[in-house]
């Protein structure tokens, strides 16, 4: 058993960066692939950006914010300021040396480069070990169906700040988004340790990447075990909109519900401590644990947790 | 002759925007139409880069940065820093708000927008009372023929740092590119006072101007004096490559020279004071004062010397 090493993470931004920069630090870092909703990108003012694929990369290179969150640390904020001046657009703010990423990734995929390719390169060029792979090289994009209408997600997420309720929500393009043959090779590999679904919203992150053909099949088929970490705690997301679209849903904003929501996909389901009662009843394994990951020793020690519950796991598959 | 209020000047970068920084202090700034050089604009990461007319807009707003002469005071350099981080181009120097600058004017001309509307909206919103035109809103692009073959003028002045010679210039589409409308009127206006040529580069900056059809001719006919300031001061230019680039093409790097090359264009020639001598038997009236502008004391009384000689000139025309 000790000598499965790989592990393949699913994840969308910031909850999840925070497992993923614990798991790169408690295995080798080149045994782990990251694959990373891409269901967020958009185009504005000309830059595609990919906001869950750069918050992994600065989050893996050291060079997040550490109080944002999302974008790079010691960042200027000069060009949205004379955006401003000139009278252009600044609900998004872009800082400066974010610029650079959307600049370049641009650039390539105009040039016909694929957006895997372009993040490879990105990782490389920052010095990150793990591999970070766009869940497709197609476009997916997230929509959402509001009382106003339908919304782009940057819409919703951003320049309404998740203010109107979720009706629906659609992933436009991913019945035609093919998986990067690199992760279905990392999840049919004999010497995967894990997969696990990071703490990130289900609606917004895990779903998209889910919905890419051929991804379920290859979490169902793979030796080994699947754990998910509820992003719900004491029925509250830590960061973002998870628990107010649970209810919009017509769902209980519990971290039951988000094992029911993975269903049988799941071989193990991680929570918190204070959660473990309300997930007696489900029919995998439970694992309870302090899943608030403030400090970077938190975000060590969720790793750890999940990775040797995958262990014993793997032991009754 | 007091009546007279308008005043037109042709003007290149950071020389010359010294100048018109000085005119629109002497005279009330409305009545001031600057036709800038455009043929050193060029694309860049998918920017569309306008150095001129950007030094000019800066330094009429007062967002110039007083030591380097172009850009805008203040910069930060993030965008530049994390380009080079990941593997992009930097050679150009882009500071982080001059982005903002070059991506608006980029987005406007993909929509349609003439440069001419999109540097009126620009001069708007920065609170410029004078009018800053292109040359032509058609495209003009200035070529050198060197010993190394041809480049485009930024390979040749930003990254080459004009060190190759010069044997030939061109610029390209001048011959198609029409003048603004506006440009015209304002050189036929009766209430016209004077013409200034700034000192430029006369082969970079202002010979693309003045290739533009219809503006020689407009020159020429115009009520008004025509009255160019040297570049050139004791043989020397004061910044740039005038007269590194008078030795290539055979001509000697003198203020005469400067003359000789406007010609009959002009009602007069303004030169330093250590120019006086070599000018002297020049058939049109030569004067001479303090053309180094080192302060901006320097350049209202260099552009009050202007004026008030294209005042008595005028009595003779």
């Amino acid at each position: 058993m000790e000598s499965k090493s790989r592990v393949v993470a699913l994840s969308g931004g910031i909850g999840g960066a925070k497992l993923v920069l614990g798991l790169s630090r408690v295995i080798s870092p080149g045994d782990l692939l990251v694959i990373a909703n891409t269901g967020d990108d958009f185009e504005h003012l000309g830059f595609w950006i990919s906001p869950d694929l750069d918050t992994l990369m600065y989050t893996l290179a050291g060079l997040a914010d550490p109080d944002r969150g999302w974008g790079r640390r010691d960042e200027t904020w000069t060009f949205l300021q004379a955006q401003d001046q000139l009278g252009g657009e600044t609900w998004f703010r872009l800082g400066d040396g974010d610029l650079a990423t959307h600049l370049q990734r641009s650039e390539k995929l105009k040039a016909g480069v694929p957006l895997s390719r372009i993040t490879a390169e990105f990782c490389r060029r920052l010095g990150i070990a793990s591999r970070i792979c766009p869940m497709s090289d197609d476009r997916v994009q997230t929509r959402v169906r509001t009382p106003d209408g339908w919304l782009s997600f940057q819409d919703y997420f951003v320049r309404r700040q998740c203010e109107p309720s979720i009706l629906e929500l659609v992933y436009d393009g991913v019945e035609k988004a093919r998986a990067l043959p690199e992760v279905l090779q990392a999840l049919n590999d004999p010497d995967l340790r894990a997969v696990v679904i990071c703490p990130s919203n289900p609606y917004l992150s895990i779903d998209p990447i889910l919905n890419v053909p051929g991804i379920c099949e290859a979490l169902a088929d793979c030796s080994a075990p699947v754990i998910a970490i509820s992003p719900i705690i004491s029925g509250q997301a830590v960061k973002g909109p998870t628990a107010k679209i649970m209810r919009e849903l017509g769902v209980e904003p519990t971290a039951l519900s988000i094992a029911k929501h993975y269903g049988e996909l799941l071989d193990g389901f991680v929570v918190d401590e204070t959660d473990a009662a309300c997930c007696r009843d489900l029919d995998i394994p439970v694992i309870a644990t302090q899943t608030l990951m403030l400090t970077l020793a938190d975000r060590e020690a969720l790793a750890r947790t999940v990775l040797e519950s995958a262990d014993t796991l793997a032991k009754s598959l």
